[in-house]
């Protein structure tokens, strides 16, 4: 099995400390359907997700119960192209959007492609990730990358989609005063996007006061440090710091007091979005949300993001080089996810082409 | 206080035995604002929120201190105009919006003025309702009815609002696939407005048959009476029935498994409103409607729905007739509040013009 | 050439006179691609556009070079699938969406695949359409028929398609007044689709008494029969029959005219659809639109409608087989042109099957 | 008499220079409805309609038929409050909203109040506006600036509000590509709030290079200068600057072949929002946009724009400082208009303050 691929696989870091060579993957041989591309791996970022299936073996329903590729954060060179790609050709420089429909359901009819049952998604299992050398992918899925924009800034494309699909869930507008709950990497994205699209101000809770220091770096206006205080009295120092109640708010984190603040927060006609995800069952103060008619509302992934984060990026209105804050060859995957488990920094990042671990 | 007004207040049961009377609202002097008009009653009918203040005294955080004349589902005919009124004339019959935001907030100008936290709104403390002879309200929300409209359809223009504002705010539209919980009075209002929006399908779950049979007469393409299930199991029947998931769930009834199963029955991408309201804290399968961008959404009341029923109800195209199974005149209006009270028929009308009793 | 397929190509009507078999389409092998379904053709419907290419061999751009098999309003039943079809099995009823998007671009991504420039559509050149024995189409865009709906339902979804994305893009809701420009086909199927998602009145405006004989069939509230009244003049009665001037218009001739009396009739913060194509180049009354905050939409064919159709035909809650007003076998496909091309009855329908010619 | 009000009327050049006292207004008493307040006028801005009214006494149906005071981009210090007012007191320094709804119609109850027909609006005749010393105005459009907002920051949200609203019907959103067609003040505007909502890239058209280079200082990505190009040509030119077909066009100008060239140049499934009013009757490529589904809308003035503009204002997000280019005192109102009709600079305010004539 070793020649062909390796992976990080549940229970994995036993195997891992024993065959490092299990964290290589070669492609065998290449027979792509006609709109596939293959591409050289080039930067991956570790999502939590991907520490979550390494350590537990499973994220709700999804159970890893084979070996499988991690990674989902990630950006590569056009190698060979299929006969039927037209938008791309070897050299190419794209980000990959990890989540492909298998079929033209409902949802991708629609424009919800994330929604569709059947999405082959990297690093989800049964589906393998790209945190390999070589990899093979939808073409219509990678998108080219202008010149001015890293191999970094692409895979970091990935971590920030799900902000421009939450704020865009959110309806964050001009003027928009927005509460993001939670300051890591999603709260960052989300603050970071919020700004983008025109937010007025931003207030940002965490228990972590260093937490709170890198949202006030990408651009937060306020952050408040919790500690045990009430759902409502969250909800109160929010309404102080921003002189209103603000009209939507980003939940993060998936705790219960959070969501529940999260309702007591926001203003009649606006919008909770659930993006962390906690416990299955939250009890919640529902009839508080619905007789003020605030909406609630999730995010599954994300849809459509891709092209409008490579427009940003190319337009150098956004810098998310900051969020890198290590950086590993392949080889030293098991230290890259050693790093990412402690929680230390905010983005670890794998380079995956030996021949360039640039940025 | 006697000759001036009288009204069903907390506590009221035992006065009105005694003095009936005290059901008689006589205005002393007409002196409105510019834009107010005088009207003489006609018909009103009795909501559970009326039942509600009447043997409770309270809803949430509205609590009767002082007597209050109840009803706000009320029509009548103009006696006098205010010198600034423009579109109403003495001798048109109009229907009340019982909501007249007192302030142009942000949510007034934004079009969403049933959210307006200052609004005046028809028997909830401490505004008095139109249960009365005589009553004056802002003209802007006074709505002449056509010829070919009756009484009693403009009064059952509020109920009809909540089904109207909750089938907006879910979205429902052309094929729509709906699952209706509840087969109450907000039931089935949502049932008749979901199926005139061009809904395809709409499936009615409550605990009585007889109640559901209703459901089959306004409309309703397939009912399910549920006993003990488990909200999984009143999700699975309405998929079953239905032959795929509803898009879109109208909660009535305001049961923690309901909401619930309303969750768990509500296709991805689709949408959960609550109507029915129910305790303050719910546990609820937040992941499983987030991840499935399954939206949740209240209502608070309605807006901007009294020329839209209007509208239907001289097409011809809405046959609301059949909800009104009572009728007293309002003399005998403890009766007309035990009849609710004892839960019996859909609506029960009162009828205030003394020289006029019909529909 | 002849054994393999034979189309009604530009100049066809004299080939056809000559050789009856030119009509006769027979697949010669079967190979799709995993994810196709061959079709045995029931009913295939003769839309304005097939007459159209037929006679002048061009629409706009749109250039006939080659043989081309015409038709794009079709049911059929399933023969074989490809191995990758799972929701189709041979015997399944279904009806055929004409357009099948060839790349997943931007459009499809965003669920406007009616916009994707390189769509495969059934009888716009060079593509063929189905009107033959035997077709091959996406699976994916072959919808099963319920056991109560026929395949002529089935092929007039296609019409209704133009209606439900026109009535979608103008936005109609509850309550609605609707004015809809021309009683031609076209025109029918917006006055039906109008008033099934909640249309309170529909006014339509025809030259010909009898098309709106027609429309008042299908469920016009109004009629007008225009002659050579000024743009203001039509505008101006459309407001008096309506009792007010209708947020959405609906406009099907494409007459220049007929255009300025749309925007002129449309009331302030209202929609034009323009679903008639006429001249490229149109002369209105813009800063008129602009400055009321009328927006003027157009539509290209449609997107995500044939499952909205056939709930709604399944529900019974729709009649459209009085549209269906002559019927030929497939042999008479000359005959069934001519009929159409001298602009006899509403729909014209082939009937492919030589087995069953039921509706 | 001269310390209360100045206008600039109807033919006022003439007037002007012969009888200074004509532009003197003295507001006898004040006795308010309860909700209005008294303003001490701070800065007013001259717009375009302003020199419009001054020079030609109309604007298409909006004729100046008795002296008016000109004026509607204004800030002021609130003198006195009615007695419903809560909000506001005096000392309060306030930006002030021109148009006030006068009844409460179906446009101000679903939240589009600029389209009410009988608004009031400042400087639209009959309405007189506020250029003047002392003013009163609805409370309810009296916007509180904060302490880093100035007088003059408050005036500008009047022309911000311009492209607040069209940059808001527009769909401008994170990621898009805009075309602002005419460089003029609202073009400007139009450059920086789309930027503002995230638009990823900008380009501006106009025949100056001087407000070409006032694009690109306020934030243009990239500018065209237009000489006699055809409309398709500037479409050709705008897309090949950008990479791509704008989703969004903002035609500031409203010459015809500006028009035309915003319907070739917007990408299918896009947007043209008119701004710019030309000629009443205008010839476009009606079929180009309507089968691409490139939607036309128009604005008419804005609404709900005050409190986004000032949160962003407050924010120091955005910077209008630089747009503001001549100031006059009151008393030299004729030269500011001179100015302003030369067309010299971008914006001439007037200071009405005569203790106060800071920015």
């Amino acid at each position: 099995m070793c020649p062909y691929w390796l992976s990080l696989c549940s229970g994995a870091h036993v195997l891992l400390s024993q065959c490092p060579r299990r964290l290589i993957f070669i492609q065998g041989t290449f027979s792509p359907f006609l709109a596939e591309v293959l591409l050289r791996m080039h930067s991956v970022g570790i999502c939590g997700s991907d520490v979550h299936y390494w350590q537990h073996g499973r994220i709700g329903d999804f159970v890893v119960k084979d070996p499988m590729v991690l990674g989902h954060e990630a950006s590569g060179t056009v190698v060979k192209v299929g006969s039927g790609v037209t938008h791309l050709k070897p050299g190419d420089r794209v980000a990959i959007e990890p989540g492909v429909p298998r079929e033209m359901d409902e949802f991708c009819k629609s424009g919800r492609y994330n929604l569709s049952p059947t999405i082959f998604f990297c690093a989800t299992p049964p589906d393998d990730g790209n945190l390999c050398r070589y990899y093979k992918h939808s073409a219509s899925y990678c998108y080219k990358l202008p010149d001015n924009v890293t191999f970094e800034e692409g895979a970091l494309i990935e971590p920030l989609s799900v902000g421009i699909h939450a704020c865009k869930r959110a309806g964050v507008t001009l003027g928009s005063k927005v509460f993001v709950s939670g300051s890591g990497p999603i709260g960052l994205v989300n603050v970071i996007i919020a700004k983008m699209m025109g937010a007025a101000a931003v207030v940002v809770t965490d228990l972590s006061a260093s937490r709170l220091q890198k949202a006030k770096e990408v651009g937060a206006d306020f952050t408040i440090q919790v500690k045990n205080e009430t759902p409502q009295e969250v909800a109160s120092k929010v309404e102080s710091v921003l002189g209103c109640m603000p009209e939507i708010t980003v939940e993060c984190t998936g705790v219960q007091a959070c969501i529940q603040a999260g309702i007591y927060a926001t203003r009649s006609g606006g919008t909770l979005v659930l993006v962390g995800l906690g416990p299955e069952m939250v009890t919640v103060p529902i009839v508080n949300a619905a007789v003020r008619e605030v909406d609630i509302r999730g995010i599954f992934r994300y849809c459509n993001t891709w092209p409008v984060a490579i427009a940003l990026l190319a337009s150098k209105r956004i810098n998310v080089k900051p969020l890198v804050t290590h950086r590993f060859p392949l080889e030293k995957a098991l230290e890259a996810f050693e790093t990412t488990k402690r929680g230390e920094g905010v983005k670890v990042m794998l380079k995956c082409d030996p021949t360039d671990q640039n940025p």
